[in-house]
Formats: C-alpha cells, structure tokens, sequence
C-alpha cells in the first residue's frame, strides 16, 4: 500500500494554471536523492541536498515556471522563505521538506505570491497522480507518470512516479525532475544504493540534446512494508531488474517527449574494453548532430556513426573490430560497409523505434542509451520561443 | 615568388565536372603535413602519412566525389594503384605524392576511370587558385582560397592556400582539406612546429558540427627563399603572428560556409586555469545544439551558455567567478544575470558576426573557437540529402 498523497496548487507565476505541487510522503518512509552533476547547481538543490542529509524528509515542495537557478543571494533567500512558510503551515521543520523549481531560470520568483498562495491554500485536497505530472510540466507535451506492479515469489512489488522533461529552452526551461516511490521497505542506505544503479541505467542513460540542467533532481522514496531479503543475492537482483525496468520505462517518457522528436532511438554499446569507453562511445552518438539528423532523414547512415565513433582520442578502438547493426541488420564489419541502403534496412528506419547496437568486440563492458532525433521542430523551438 | 602549380582534372567521378587536382610543387621546397586523428583514418591519409616521413613532397594528388574511406583491402589498393600511375607519369617515386580524398565514403572508387584519366591527361597544363580550390569542393557552396602578404621589417611574407569543408554529409561528404603554402624559407622541423601552432589556432579551432572526418588532412610547404632569422624569439613571433592570423582567415572560410550557417561565431574563453580547461569549455560551448540554435534564433541566451559551461564534469570552474560578454555586453556576473535582453543587446545580436566572450577568472589560459549557429538549413541539408 502506497499513501503518498499529491497536491496541486496555484502558485501564480503562470496565468491561472497549476503551477505546484505538494507531495505528502507518508511517516516512517525513506527518502534518498540524486541531483545534478551542473557546478551552477540552482539554490532549491543546494537547500535539499543539505536536508537530505540531516532528517526524515516528510514533503517535497515543486513549483514550475520559473526555476530559481542563477538568482543569486535573493534567489537562495526565497527558497529558504517558501522552506520556512511551509514548515510552519505543515507542522515540521524546514529540513524535513525537499525543494525543487523547474522553468525560466535567472529571473527571481515572484516569492510574494508564492507565499501567498501557500498560506492560503488548503495542503490536505489530494489530487491524482496524473494531476501531480502535469503540476510540474514545462514544456513537456504530455504528463509523464507511471504505475506498475511485477511479481517477485508471492509478492506484489510496485512502484509509482512521475517525471518531467524534454530539453532546455528559455533559457533552460526543461529541468528533469522525478519522484518515484515503492512499496518495498528499504533501508536509507540501500534505497540510496539502489536509486544510483537505476539511475545510471535510466535517467543519467537518457539524452535529448546533450546538455544538463541546473536543476534536476530524481528523488527515490520507499514508502511501503513489503519486506524482500536483499541479503540474497538473488532476491536482489530480480527487485532490481523491476526497479531498473520501471526507471527506464519512466524516463523513456522524456526522450519520447523530447523537443520536436520524431523517432525513439535506443543504442547498445557492447563488449567494450572499459565501461568508461562504452560510456563514452554512447555519449558521443546520442549527441551527435549529424547521427540525430540522419535519424530523422530515416537514413541508415553508418558513415556517421562509425566516423563518430572514431573520433573519439582517447579510446584505442579498433575499426577493423567493429560490428554495427541498425535495426538488427548488419551494416559494418571489418572496416567495410556491408549495407549502404537495402530495401530492408530503409523499411525498418520507417518505424518510430530505432535501435542500435555497436559491438565493439574488445572487451565485456556494455552501455545502452536511449535518445530522440533532431528535427526541424527542434530547430523551431529552441530558436523561435523569445517572449 | 611561389611557383608551386595547380593542374585540375576531370577523373569521371562526378560527371562531366573537374573533380581532381594534381598540385607541383616546386623543388627544393619542403613540406609538413597534420592529418585526423578519427581512429578510421582513410587510406589515403595512411599513404600520406607514410610518404610524408620517408622523403621529399613533390606532388599532392587530391580526388573530391568519393572519399576512399571505410573501403578495406580494395580502398587501399586503390590508393596504391593510384600513386603507381602517378609516379610512372611525372616520373617520381610513390613516396614523393601526397594523396587525399574527398567524398561519400564507404564506396570503392572508380578506379578504371580514374586511372585512364591520369593516363590520359596532359599534367602540365596549369589552373588559377580558384579553379584549383573548385576542384577539391564537395558541398562547399563557394571555392575556398586566400593570397594574403604581410610585412616583417622590410621583406614582403606571402601566403597562399586553399581549403574545402562545410560539415559532414552523406555520410560524412564534407572532410576538411587544405594546402598553404608560404615563401618563408624554412626548415623542414621547424615548418612541422610552424604548422602544429597555426593548425591548433585555425583548423583544430573551428567547429561546424563537432565530428572528426575520417580524412582530414592539412599540409604546409615552404616553396619560396624568404629568409628570416627564426632564432630571434621576436622574429619568429612576427612570423608566426602573420603565419596564424592567415591560417585564422583561411579556416574561418569553412565556418561561413558550414552547412545552413547564418551566424559566424567568435568564442574566447580567457583566464582558464588551464588550457586543457580553456579548451574544454571552447568545445563544449561551440558544440551545444542548444547554443547554436540560440544564435540562430539571435537569442543572447547567457543562461544556455552558462548551463553548458557547469555541465562540465571534470573541470573546478566556480560559477561565481564567471563573467560572460555577448557582442562586449556583460551578460553575466557573480552567479546572475546582468542583461536578461536589452534593447543593445538584442541589436547587436543581427549582425553576421557574433563574439561570446567567457572569462572564467581563474588562471591565465586561452582558447578561440569559431563556429556556426545550428539552423533549419542544416537540417534539411543534413537529413534530406538521401540520393
């Protein structure tokens, strides 16, 4: 059973729409965090990652719109105000309460109406969990948020989360934030643990264009009793497996949205030397303009991707080794293209899943990234949005 | 005087256009060579490079409309074949030809065309720069050349190049060439420095959409009998002043020309701690879609550009330290905004020609970048290419 409660407010600093939301997390739950690896990290992560680390976290405090990051003093002096009014119309302390904020960043809230708003709204009207995804939405086209229940032995596992997300505009407006919580009882320190593994595997797996926000957060709650014995190995492994599952699928929802995007690319790097270098082959094509334009042309275009990967310095990958396969054909081995375009390889860069498995035959370490195509709609968005 | 001599040829692999370029240069000159450093290094770039270390250059053989690249075994003896039949031709060894190639890559060259070409033409008939700087173009909208001489005290220092590349299509239909020649007489090691120091200012210092060709290549010949004294430290700043600031002018032709540009964009990250860091945060700026399609849209994005900059993992960099000019407008300073789109600002962003400039305030490095904005051209040019 999973109580964690949604509310959704108006906070005005968009016209007349929910523009926040308040996540009641039930007593006697775990809550662990991981935020942005940005050095200009926004004061609201600066202010959660300290409460994190000091207490029990019973709330968490989201506004969109406006995402309080490069605000400077005043900026870190709202945070600690809307930390403030809340502990006090909540009944608990500032530090029992994470913060986030996703939006146009550099431009102060506008704190007077936030407050207000706070002060006068009533926190005990619960709202649902789709409700709860579009509070937080920015640019996002769509609420993202997900429920699913898998089978481990007799047990029912389940795990429940919402996320926002889909690039970085006006100036970054598109901060990735998520809350998921599960009805697993875990230990702060596994919970913590386990939320590193899957995100790796998820959020940190998953890019749109390449660039990271000042303000992402993903937020891990255990919040049921059902207990598993994570002692055992392979207990461990199948909660996991699910865990894993159920982060990928959430975050896929970004890619799905990403700004203009018009086809889902999933890419495997495999049996590479070093996990760093199938890390790094991994980034280097999910961000590469000239792989993401072919994607959406539907083009095959193995030229790109194996130069892209060869112009990686530091790796001492060899070309002749590669194998490449896009949509399970295979287009290059041994230095030689082996399917400069048939029929069957165009069919298949018709659907909207692409995927692409690099085997770089070197090592056993392996990567999988999931990331969207860059199209004209993209070049619209993030050149034409001026107010 | 200069009398290294272009031959332009038509090798019949595009049809019915000058395709092929045959340079002389003179005896007696000495010649250095960079070329990519993609792991895929084309065929003809390993023959080069070969060639280039075991005797004296007399002739460059440069084929554009097929690249020679990703072709294995065949590739190479065709690259083979090819300087054989140029060396029984202009009586020379294999060794004493530079060969580079240009074009779609992963397809065999049409090796009987091309060497019944070499057969048949008449070598000795001599074309202008421009039409030898036409000869070498692929999607280049415009010949690439330049003729530019510099006073050092009295004597008159002359350079002359040429130079191809706007991005990488089809696939990768665009690598980056480039001759220059100078009448500096210089040795042959200090010619390897000269061009290491111009290179990393110009050609390793542009950017048009972050991918490594597979066959990159820039060569620098000294053909002339200028002589300066390069043991003085202030004679040879002088040299190396003019040296770069032609091989600047050169490669920012490629820049202009990157595929869809409409903005060329000036990008000097000062006072880095190191310049390792100076030039992380140069690429890091000059490769972020999300920059460039700002610049597209003439959007003075500072948030975008100092979202990028933190995003940089390894580096120290503290934001509050950071001070960032658009067009010489202080944008950003101690952690906020300073200009959030005046009306100077937003003017200045029309020109052609847009100078970022990042002062990290931190040590005493530099680094310019020059690069293109990110337009609906570009990915038009770049998804709807297919033949």
């Amino acid at each position: 059973m999973m109580s964690t409660k949604f509310v959704t407010l108006r906070l005005g600093i968009k016209k007349n729409i929910i523009d926040g939301l308040l996540i009641h997390i039930p007593l006697g739950s775990k809550t662990a965090m991981i935020t942005t690896k940005n050095k200009f990290a926004a004061s609201p992560v600066v202010a959660s990652r300290e409460n994190i680390k000091s207490g029990t976290i019973k709330y968490i405090f989201i506004n969109s719109g406006n995402a309080n990051a490069c605000t400077g003093k005043e900026g870190h002096k709202n945070t600690k105000q809307i930390l403030h009014t809340l502990s006090e119309k909540l009944n608990c302390t500032s530090n029992e309460i994470l913060i986030m904020s996703t939006g146009i960043i550099g431009r102060q809230l506008p704190i007077k109406k936030i407050i207000e708003s706070i002060t006068n709204s009533n926190l005990n009207i619960y709202s649902n969990i789709k409700k709860a995804a579009s509070a937080i939405m920015t640019t996002d086209k769509f609420p993202k948020y997900l429920t699913k229940t898998y089978k481990i032995g007799s047990k029912n596992i389940t795990f429940r989360g919402i996320c926002k997300g889909a690039g970085m505009i006006e100036p970054n407006m598109a901060t990735m934030l998520s809350f998921i919580e599960t009805n697993v009882d875990l230990s702060k320190t596994l919970l913590k643990k386990y939320l590193k593994y899957c995100a790796n595997l998820s959020f940190n797996s998953i890019s749109v264009d390449g660039d990271m926000s000042t303000n992402d957060s993903v937020v891990f709650s255990s919040t049921g009793n059902i207990k598993l014995n994570m002692k055992s190995k392979s207990s461990e492994a199948k909660f996991l497996s699910c865990a894993s599952d159920f982060f990928i699928r959430l975050a896929s929802l970004i890619v799905k949205d990403g700004e203009g995007a018009t086809k889902f690319i999933k890419l495997c790097v495999i049996n590479a030397k070093s996990l760093v270098l199938a890390q790094e082959v991994s980034k280097k094509l999910s961000r590469s303009i000239l792989v993401k334009t072919a994607m959406f042309g539907e083009d095959p275009n193995w030229g790109r991707i194996v130069a892209s990967i060869g112009s990686i310095e530091s790796s001492n990958i060899k070309p002749d080794n590669i194998k490449l396969r896009i949509n399970n054909i295979l287009c290059f081995k041994n230095g030689i293209s082996l399917d400069n375009g048939s029929k069957a390889l165009e069919k298949s860069m018709r659907k909207n899943i692409i995927e692409i498995a690099v085997d770089l035959n070197n090592g056993k370490y392996k990567q999988t990234m999931y990331f969207c195509d860059l199209s004209h709609d993209y070049v619209r968005i993030n050149s034409e949005y001026t107010t």
